[in-house]
């Protein structure tokens, strides 16, 4: 490439340092990243992006952190309208309550708010693509895409329509058509989705793999959460959870598993050897109680183990800058070893393994020419942030959500300076605080 | 009161919701605040304050949570400077990187510019006061108390006079001058310091039981902090850390014990029954792989359990509000039981029972008429703490530090609107990264 024949982008980022997650975890000092379209067309340096390409627009990230758009790998966004509404409460209580008012309040209109709130959260803090999990995902798929966000999400075989229960009437007719229709949306990662092997029948989860393979789908599912899980699935099906999906074939480099906290070493073995991802929600799992999954053990045998938020119902946010952090220092405590899950790799379960867990690792999770331009830019300016010895350590212990300034998702600049540009976030909250009082008379009532 | 004479007042904080923790956990919603000089000079209702307050200056915190500065029970400031300096390596690497720069380093200069960074760190977190624990002790609290902050600290029995191991001549010589010419300062809380029972003789306990008890100081130390500490100690002298302190007469309503990790059941009865204190550092707990300290079984005994952040070294942030978050949830998990550890339960460690733990909770810990005016603003504007339904939830699994938004410490105003009003933060951060340069170089010449 000579001065004479630059190549030509639309946005170039100048300075700072590139986190690349690439396979040898380039760090790249005083770099560059043009982004062409939808695409990262170049990343090197600064000095060399001044001779070797042309932008119609430079963005200054001097001083800055340019990492991979985080992607969280277990939620259920709509859930941000229930965001504190029941803590600290026995499961069955917690359930009790959460479907009392889900029944009453999730509607389509409703969760199309929470899930905007949810993208709007997420975005702040620098996820860039989302697993989600819930009734209307249609209306959701469309309110997150529509603002710019990236979403992992498709038909859920779970029986009914909807939280008022009403029976789905031909559930893998239902799902083709819907697929069909959004095989080629851009931000759109299509997946099949059962809640549990504990709520579906062996019917759904035979559809599930049916629909996953005709379409090469990704298959999610909740599995071997609690313990109470476990047991009540061996009793029903002679076989865990993690057996049960196997035995239909659910397990493998398409499916992605939320949770699995309990799991024996033979199930480790099993999704190591299927290729198999798990999504790790070690907040969820603290808070309502669940456990501590073996993160440690997973990873050395080598399966590919993602983070998520799970639903702010359980969280109670959708930080995954906070997830990360806890997931690093959780594991060393409880192996009593601080050389476990170091930062690098926690910060690798947050990026690069997010995207193998969505099957989209060709395109998503690290910086590199040719995938697809899902980043966020990392100011450190505040105290906690100063000084910077060690990025990786910075980034799983010390970066906050707030520190994210900028954020791009498929070559679209989605918040500049801290300003959302796809959201109008003063009517999502509005529209909020409008349901959760209603929310909260009808609990009060 | 009447309308013809109301209160005058120099600051009225209006409107709100007023999270008192007081003996009654009483919240004022639709509240007011009027402080005059230090002091919390009445609560009320913002109705009942039109008529009863007649302040200087007003200030519209409608929409907002005022809450009880947050107290950190364990810090050692100046290791901001060493913030992810060395990270997810056995505690023998780390304890020699550290010790290493801290011998090059850790001038007293050099800390002062650390602890300011703190300082700025944990008022933009809404801590209003914390426990530091560092050679520098006298240039440290004058760094901190003269940016409004307020401080625990005092002598450290500690036999060297800095990181470069030279002897100090008299210990209690140099304490006792100390003490008796800072017996009166306003910000800060005076204490006597011991590192830990495995560095320090029998000759400095006895030293710090008689200053303690002679000036009515609080007492700090580390203790079992880790398993090999236990050990260590128990081979040394026959006794545990904890038995050790009990035997020397150090234990009681004035002390503060960092950590705790490693405790058997008579140990936490005997805190209990002395009436010690205890300060929780779980993040640090975990990160250096020390382990989950037993606090649901302490709290059970009636132990009063404050919280900290331990230093930014082996956290790596003076974060209060994210150590509150770990806490709740960790204990949860640990015990697989979500009604461990309720938020409020939580929220009371990083405020009441920080004051009770450093002998301030009849001038600290809540918002109530007669108490020091330490208290800290927090914005809900945010999509993170949208919608609410419940205080404590919000506080302790939704609220960041960065929504902290206004700052007051003995009723001086040291944030407005997320501004820092007494230090100069490019200063500090400009003097820190000079510093890191030259640590760094060190660390890898």
């Amino acid at each position: 490439m000579t001065d004479s024949h630059p190549l030509e982008a639309d946005i170039l980022l100048t300075g700072g340092t590139f986190v690349t997650m690439n396979v040898n975890r380039d760090i790249v000092d005083d770099g560059a990243l043009a982004i062409k379209g939808s695409d990262i067309l170049w990343i090197g340096s600064a000095e060399a992006a001044r001779t070797e390409i042309r932008a119609s627009r430079q963005i200054d990230t001097r001083g800055k952190l340019i990492i991979p758009g985080l992607i969280n790998a277990h939620s259920h966004l709509a859930m941000t309208l229930f965001r504190g509404l029941a803590d600290d409460q026995p499961l069955e209580a917690w359930l009790a309550r959460i479907w009392q008012v889900e029944t009453a309040f999730a509607t389509a209109e409703n969760t199309r708010v929470g899930t905007q709130l949810a993208v709007a959260e997420m975005i702040r803090g620098g996820v860039t693509c989302a697993t989600d999990m819930y009734w209307q995902y249609a209306t959701n798929t469309e309110a997150a895409t529509a603002a710019g966000f990236r979403l992992v999400n498709g038909p859920p075989m779970i029986g009914v329509d909807g939280p008022t229960g009403a029976l789905t009437g031909d559930l893998e007719t239902r799902a083709r058509e819907y697929i069909v229709a959004h095989l080629d949306d851009p931000l759109l990662r299509l997946c099949i989705q059962v809640h549990a092997t504990y709520t579906a029948s062996e019917e759904m989860l035979d559809v599930a793999a049916k629909l996953a393979t005709e379409f090469d789908l990704l298959f999610m599912t909740h599995a071997s959460e609690s313990k109470a899980e476990v047991e009540t699935v061996t009793a029903r099906f002679g076989k865990t959870p993690i057996e049960v999906l196997y035995a239909r074939g659910l397990l493998g480099p398409r499916t992605l598993l939320a949770h699995c906290v309990h799991l024996r070493d033979d199930e480790i073995a099993l999704l190591q050897e299927t290729g198999t991802s798990v999504a790790h929600c070690p907040e969820s799992n603290l808070k309502i109680g669940n456990g501590i999954a073996r993160v440690p053990a997973m990873l050395k045998a080598g399966v590919n183990v993602a983070l998520g938020t799970d639903g702010a119902a359980t969280n109670n946010d959708l930080d995954m800058f906070g997830e990360l952090r806890t997931a690093a220092l959780l594991h060393k405590g409880v192996a009593l070893d601080p050389t476990v899950l170091p930062a690098a790799e926690a910060f690798a379960m947050a990026t690069i393994n997010g995207a193998r867990a969505v099957g989209l690792s060709d395109r998503l999770g690290s910086l590199e020419a040719g995938k697809l331009a899902d980043l966020a830019v990392i100011d450190l300016g505040a105290p906690h942030v100063t000084p910077l010895y060690d990025v990786y350590s910075h980034l799983c212990y010390a970066v906050d959500k707030h520190d994210v300034s900028d954020v791009f998702i498929h070559g679209q600049q989605v918040m500049a300076d801290r300003v959302l540009l796809t959201l109008d976030e003063e009517a999502i909250k509005a529209e909020t605080h409008s349901i959760a009082r209603a929310v909260a008379a009808a609990c009060n009532g």
